[in-house]
């Protein structure tokens, strides 16, 4: 706006912001940030909680490795430094979508800690939402579903999380799901009920 | 989807997809990208129509230099190759957005055709928008609202557009504002024009 009168028109001292984009879609923004093995469930997960939150009308958008991995970040490897960067950029993508109103849901292995408490820092305590999809390696191994498991133990793919890179799990996640003992339902309904009061527009 | 059958759940076939956000907000996904120097009132026209499209409902965000060089961009500098991956970037966010159902407003110098290309060749000739806000440079270095002209006349910052660094005329913007020549209002109404049929959901 610092070219108002230079143009000689009324100034507009009002932008809009992030209150007005989510007083027009009824819900503030969030993001529901899955983190867990490749393998674990994080994208059933994803899938059927968009699916949910769409059918309420909420705003949303999934951030995982098929539409990040080909794009934006298609200049970054799987090394240590390029999985945080990968991250990082992630995390300003979220923050730029909840700025926009949107609930982001990411999911992403993740498998740092301090990347996790970035984001957490980034984009504050009340707009990430940490879930854990914890299911066991030899769980995950086992269904190996797009052969990437196979791959890693025979070396072919180097930095694998759960193979050849740690997995840190997260120290305290706002969700905790161990696949293993509840339905994926059962899940998604205690996903839900922890993000439903930061997703009242009137929460002050 | 892929590990529905292991969690033993009923298939999920249906991803939510850029239509299904369309439907959900009336209108469709665009980028209206705003090029032009430094001063030339990108910003200001770009503030005047969100405000326009947010009042009639339609969910808009503007990415600009504020947002994204402080954030996504902040490893990135001013020489041409910094400036290349900026609008690459940029142009990746703002895809993720419009399969968000997002109308992203871009506003940045971007003086390179070759770049307005691949963003256009991303996007695709549906959803990108060019508009060339055309200043001539001593109006715009008259104004010099942020003071940058004068530094970059004294060598302070180096790659300037219009000084240290080429702009290149948009060949075929959609809308081409000549700011000298017309009122914000009258401009903001010619790229009303040219957008509303491309944001209309019935479009087929």
């Amino acid at each position: 706006m610092d070219n108002n009168n230079e143009l000689h028109i009324i100034p507009h001292n009002h932008k809009t912001c992030v209150d007005d984009r989510n007083q027009l879609n009824g819900h503030r923004s969030l993001v529901i940030w899955f983190t867990g093995l490749s393998g674990s469930g994080k994208s059933t997960l994803a899938n059927m909680l968009e699916q949910h939150l769409h059918d309420k009308g909420i705003r949303t958008f999934i951030l995982d490795g098929d539409n990040v991995r080909k794009g934006l970040n298609k200049d970054l490897d799987f090394s240590d430094e390029g999985r945080k960067e990968n991250i990082r950029r992630i995390g300003e993508v979220a923050k730029l979508m909840t700025e926009a109103g949107l609930v982001v849901i990411a999911a992403f292995v993740s498998p740092f800690e301090e990347e996790r408490q970035k984001l957490r820092s980034l984009l504050g305590d009340d707009v990430f939402v940490e879930v854990f999809v914890d299911t066991p390696l030899e769980v995950c191994e086992s269904r190996d579903t797009k052969g990437l498991y196979k791959k890693a133990r025979k070396g072919e793919i180097a930095h694998f999380t759960g193979i050849s890179s740690p997995f840190e799990p997260p120290l305290h996640p706002d969700v905790h799901i161990l696949t293993t003992e509840e339905t994926p339902e059962k899940s998604l309904e205690r996903i839900l009920d922890t993000m439903w009061p930061k997703l009242a527009c009137n929460k002050g």
